[in-house]
């Protein structure tokens, strides 16, 4: 990890000046850097933190005069974002998890572990595992039967992964993630009163006595490549078939995913979100913070979803969707413009039928 | 689980016609079953599918003509959900836990397990602690000094059970599941904002600066029989008496039970739900995921909350509640379409305004 | 721990009454209290059930006749909150966890562990930690590389505290929370959906297929004096700063901080509230069970917010929030009362709308 700044503005396929022989051991934010670490200054408010801080090198935005203010070296990027992830890259240790397997790991003997994995301390893998080259699997890891994990996975500490889960390669799970727990399914004997309600919206004849019968979760979890999950993160199995999430999404902290469900590719669904029994979530689906999907729905591709939103019924693809229940933004932030005005309706309304009173009295009395 | 079609409709309670011998590994989807799988075929709707799969055998719905299906056998249910509860039982093969104590396990000399225990490694069980019969105990579970717990439990990776808990027969606990965490109880030694703006509704007459002294928790948590924990659910121990979740009750992955807290029986709390502290929710309550109930109230019997709903004061037994805040259902569906009516009305009462206005006028020129 | 009516009430900085020296060894609700439990009857209504339990002392709200009810001491108190604090701590045993460190714990040669340390089974502690004075650190916890902890840290099962994390004292982290997971931050290669979105306000020109590239966190956390985490919370690391929660700031089960978050001082964050990313929360700012913060914004000091509000924009200093949007609590109050008037609204509008016509119709016809 030994960086320049020439070997960092070829990682970022992006162009330098100056002394690009600059030896460079991290990054920072300007006003805090030191004369070893690049200076973040990618875009023009950062800039005038550069003379607070000691950076001979930073990242700029094009057409930035480097030398006027005093740097020796600079790189140049257009889209600042994807640069901080090539950077961050570069610079990331990653979690230390020593090579080989710790003496401590119980590994059943007919699970198969590619080619340089480094395994930690506690770490519990069950009888007929298979995974791939270079995984990288934190302390008090547990993997359980059966399971198959592509290439390069990083599971940290304390994920729980049961029995047949399917996943690709470059899987990155943070502690604490659970990957096929059982579903929540249970049945009532006689119909229940969350089936009546559901067909009568809200009426109910009489409520009766009841209580739930398991139906155990025979399928598995089948995530695709280059998944990551956040951490304490739960996905149920599913019941029959497979519960599915496609190569590319990420999911963030907290985030719930209940059984049978299929979440497509490249979708990010931020902390908190919960998606209920059932329910299909097309691809590039991107949900914020604490979104909600009922069960049994389907949600379209492209789909974006503002923080909190609950979704109740289908989302036609591409739409963008706010609030409780989920409308189209706009019609969100006009019902809420409009509800703001009632006060004033209500006042109009209240002069207006006083005015129509008198003029039907004096109407009556002419 | 050598399992024949005669062996699952005596399980199932329910009518088997043809070769009933016909012997049968596992269950699938119509369009994707084997030979020797039974196809899932129990509403109208599946039974397509059974010419794509490879199923001798299906379960289906009353009356339908099995051997017109190209079957040799079939099992006939009325109520598919409750069939397909008997089914996955049946092939369920559940986690792998080693039968007897793994060598790694620490187990207090004190500690008493009942019979035909399976303990997996690096479980940890503490001073005092007595489990019934037949406990299955999974990899990093932890239990803690003084526990009960009865018999048949099935404890899954990473759970943690605090001091003095008690719970009864049957009990499931998902992966990472938390029981008799310290409660979330804080006190100033002044009245704080939080108590004066419960007093005032939002008004505030000086805002001091304020810190915040714990408040223990001495109390435990009791639970009842065939209760089932979901993965990474926390439920907090009382401050003074015990944190109670009734017999039969089931909680989805992710919930947050608060200190105090008493759940009632047959009670399903769905993804994510959250009930804050010394709340009280009767017996079969239902809610959907994400509903959060408010501290120090109390939900009636049979009340149903959908997804997201969020109670603030006390609900009747039998009310079927949804919304921020919460409401009947009725009341909240028409809120919105009322809502969604306002353009209208805000255009109606422009035209009336005009309109009255040149009435009025003309009156006063007549 | 053995304690007497004198004792207690020293504790309490509190007075006592009668025969101070009797021996108490706990403390109960009144109407299950016995002999050698004091009763807690700090506010009038709990007094009834003193007749019902055994204690022979009690804690009381100042000029009651402790005599009168058959007691043989009694405790004074003005504030009842507070002495509940006093009191729980007096009687809290804490969870068990045997002095020094236990043989199985995994534990880098170069870690330093402060004096009088207590660390369970199974915990891992990494190379160059510093643990201060009179740490209890339960089973199954994980502390990476090159963190910094302070003195009487209480940290319970299966915690993981990722590399480099600096904590204050007196740190208290509940069962399974998770400290320094990788933050949730990806960027596409152009510009995303929902940076078009966030420009737009919901209007979309064109949909592209786009895939997200990982930002890595180089940044850690740092965690001021006297926090504590509740169950399964998950705190991300900065991208390059750190993410900070201030002293004296309490999180509650299930919550989840963002990468970059700031977090003020003696705040309290109720069950599953998330703030997402490179937001900023003041000091002393109070957040109701699932309140939800956006990305980028500021929360100002002493603000508060009741249960599940979801705040999307700046909120200014000592505001009082509620609901989806947030709005100040009264607005939201009065909003939903307007919004339940709406029908009568409708019906009087169309009554109006007749009487108009009719008059209009009348003045034509006249």
């Amino acid at each position: 990890m030994a960086q320049t700044v020439e070997t960092i503005a070829r990682a970022l396929a992006a162009r330098a000046e100056g002394d690009i022989s600059l030896p460079i051991e991290g990054a920072s934010e300007p006003q805090s850097a030191g004369p070893k670490q690049i200076a973040l200054a990618m875009s023009e408010k950062y800039i005038p933190g550069l003379a607070q801080g000691k950076a001979l090198a930073a990242i700029l935005p094009e057409g930035t005069d480097w030398q006027g203010l005093g740097l020796k070296a600079a790189i140049f990027v257009a889209r600042p974002r994807l640069a901080m992830a090539g950077l961050s890259k570069a610079f990331d240790p990653g979690p230390e998890i020593a090579p080989g397997i710790h003496p401590t790991a119980v590994i059943d003997p007919t699970a198969e572990i590619g080619a340089g994995a480094a395994i930690g301390p506690f770490v519990v893998i069950g009888r007929g595992v298979r995974i791939g080259e270079g995984a990288r699997i934190a302390a008090h890891a547990c993997i359980s039967e059966d399971v198959k994990i592509g290439e390069q996975a990083l599971v940290l500490q304390g994920v729980k992964i049961g029995a047949r889960v399917v996943i690709g390669d470059r899987f990155i799970a943070q502690p604490g993630a659970v990957i096929g727990s059982d579903g929540f399914s249970f049945v009532t004997p006689e119909k229940s009163g969350v089936e009546e309600i559901r067909e009568t919206l809200g009426q109910r004849d009489t409520i009766k006595e009841q209580s739930w019968t398991r139906i155990h979760s025979l399928g598995t979890v089948v995530i695709g490549d280059d998944v990551e999950l956040g951490a304490n993160v739960c996905i149920d199995r599913g019941t029959v078939r497979a519960t599915m999430i496609g190569s590319g999404t990420k999911l963030d902290n907290l985030v719930h995913v209940g059984h049978n469900v299929q979440v497509g590719r490249d979708c990010l669904l931020c902390g908190q979100v919960g998606i209920a029994g059932s329910s299909r979530i097309g691809d590039r689906v991107v949900m914020g913070g604490q979104c909600g999907v009922n069960d049994n729905i389907f949600v379209g591709d492209d789909v974006i979803a503002g923080g909190a939103t609950k979704i109740f019924t289908n989302a036609p693809a591409g739409r963008v969707l706010l609030g409780y229940p989920a409308v189209k933004m706009e019609t969100h932030v006009e019902a809420w413009k409009n509800i703001r005005r009632l006060p004033r309706l209500f006042a109009q309304m209240a002069e207006l039928r006083e005015t129509v009173t008198n003029l039907t009295q004096k109407k009556g009395t002419e």
